[in-house]
């Protein structure tokens, strides 16, 4: 017993052409072990003359209304940034769409608007790719500890930042690290989002609004990973600590407090080992006691991988 | 808008107990956000006459069919043990009651026959709690990596022979290791379960069903730690590696090969931070990389968070 499920693709760059890939891979698997066949029904690009691979041209749109008028049955949002993204998923939902997104600035700035109606709706908005790629954070804190109240968070969300710290403690300089974490393609394109900690505040927005929804913040305070100097990585090392780019949330006193900053871990701490372009989460929560969750954080096939994920799910559930 | 979700509880020993206290501590939370009611209906105990913190006398009962009788929505088995586990969970799915259950020797000996009679009959069975208990690994490889192919499996999945293994690290021997461990509640009845692997490997099967179900297992092999000696364990430590009990599975060839044996592991192996009763896993899949998962891997709370979030799944999905 099989039934087809139909995906809208809004966007087919990294992520997308990820998804794509690792559809056509896994597609019989799927069909097998979960009982859903999925297919593309249209996918919308800005540049149509660019070779896809794996995409029928027949497929590939420039205008949006293609997507809802093509009869998908979910929606997925790989586009990124805020204002068209967030205009198209709204359209979505309106339609009776569900939506699979993997864009941490949209659900950063407008993720409660988005819930809100699709909850109002009926309707499931999977975001397991908006934090920590294809490491399962949300799905942990939105299902795995539904009966549990989360203590805190503390957590390595940022692959660039911790790319540039990793290779700063083998000796490189920031200017390099930074430059070859761009030539591999995980840095944002704008490197302040990355190093000034924004990139890592979007997320940790979004895992503390699951984990805390409703305790209002009282704190952020966010510093980026300009200042940590060669000389800082060396006395760390010396003292067998690292420096990591830390997102913590506490709400032990009522009120939320947010922090991003570079601290100094033991050695034997879950995050220290969490090196190069990888992300780390602990979660500390009152029955469950502490989870840590580690993996890549970003990166076309591990995003896709979650992406997929949440698909597979919402089909399932629909 | 809210459901009332009644609950049938079979067994009210360590985790039954937790769960008890848990449902009491977080039914208003678990109402306010996933509007579901959760009830006890019914609670079947072997001795009556013990008195159980937080459960009305009038719900106790000896008898095991009282506990469909009392229209319970959802089945929790929690009396470990096989045959009277597999008989009682088997009529409540012929009853059309999804079942939940953190019992790893039923799942291991019966679990194939249970999943295709609840999937038969359309309903459901959690059992996030019967593997690294509050650590949601059983989600991990059902619903996150829903569109992934899982390439190996690697874990620290008995708590008792980490434990044992940590304090010979710190000096102790090994009798003393183990009789700590029982002291604390943790280590099965029979010790020869935990040290010589039995309980893992039931553990490590869950895991590859999950992972690699329908792949044939070509081989299993089963060493436990009575034979690691505290020189062992030292010249591993002048080496700056550890010992860890490792669970593992591949099928790169086409064919499951299953291991449970003491391993030495370099200090910078993400198993090597598992200390004391905790568990951890490392799965590696095709796209998402290596993820790591590490915490609690039993105890009365950790477990009884994860059964109630299984139990919050099926009351939403229902």
């Amino acid at each position: 017993m099989s039934r087809t499920v139909r995906i809208g693709l809004l966007g087919c760059g990294t992520v997308g052409g990820g998804l794509v890939t690792l559809l056509a891979e896994q597609h019989g698997q799927i069909l097998e072990r979960h009982g859903v066949d999925l297919e593309l029904s249209r996918v919308l690009v800005r540049n149509p003359d660019k070779k896809r691979k794996g995409v029928e041209p027949a497929l590939i749109t420039t205008r949006s209304a293609d997507i809802l008028a093509s009869g998908c049955d979910i929606v997925v949002e790989l586009i990124g940034g805020v204002d068209d993204a967030v205009r198209l998923v709204g359209a979505a939902l309106d339609a009776d769409r569900s939506v699979v997104t993997a864009n941490k600035a949209l659900l950063a700035a407008h993720g409660v608007a988005v819930f809100a109606k699709a909850k109002a709706r009926g309707l499931h908005v999977g975001f397991e790719a908006s934090v920590c790629g294809g490491v399962p954070v949300i799905r942990a804190l939105r299902v795995g500890l539904a009966g549990d109240s989360v203590e805190s968070l503390s957590g390595i969300l940022n692959g660039t930042c911790n790319y540039i710290l990793t290779l700063m403690e083998e000796g490189q300089s920031f200017e390099n690290a930074r430059a070859r974490a761009q030539e591999l393609g995980f840095a944002e394109a704008e490197p302040s989002l990355d190093v000034d900690g924004h990139d890592a505040l979007q997320k940790l927005t979004i895992l503390s609004e699951l984990a805390f929804g409703g305790i209002p913040v009282s704190e952020v305070s966010l510093a980026g990973i300009r200042d940590v100097t060669p000389a800082d990585i060396r006395r760390a090392r010396s003292r067998g600590q690292v420096i990591r780019h830390v997102a913590a949330a506490n709400a032990d006193d009522g009120t939320l407090r947010l922090s991003l900053r570079p601290e100094l871990l033991a050695a034997s701490h879950p995050l220290a080992a969490v090196r190069y372009e990888n992300n780390g989460l602990v979660i500390r929560a009152r029955a469950a006691g502490e989870l840590t969750f580690l993996g890549r954080g970003a990166g076309a096939l591990p995003t896709a991988s979650a992406v997929l994920a949440d698909i597979i799910d919402i089909a399932q559930a629909a």
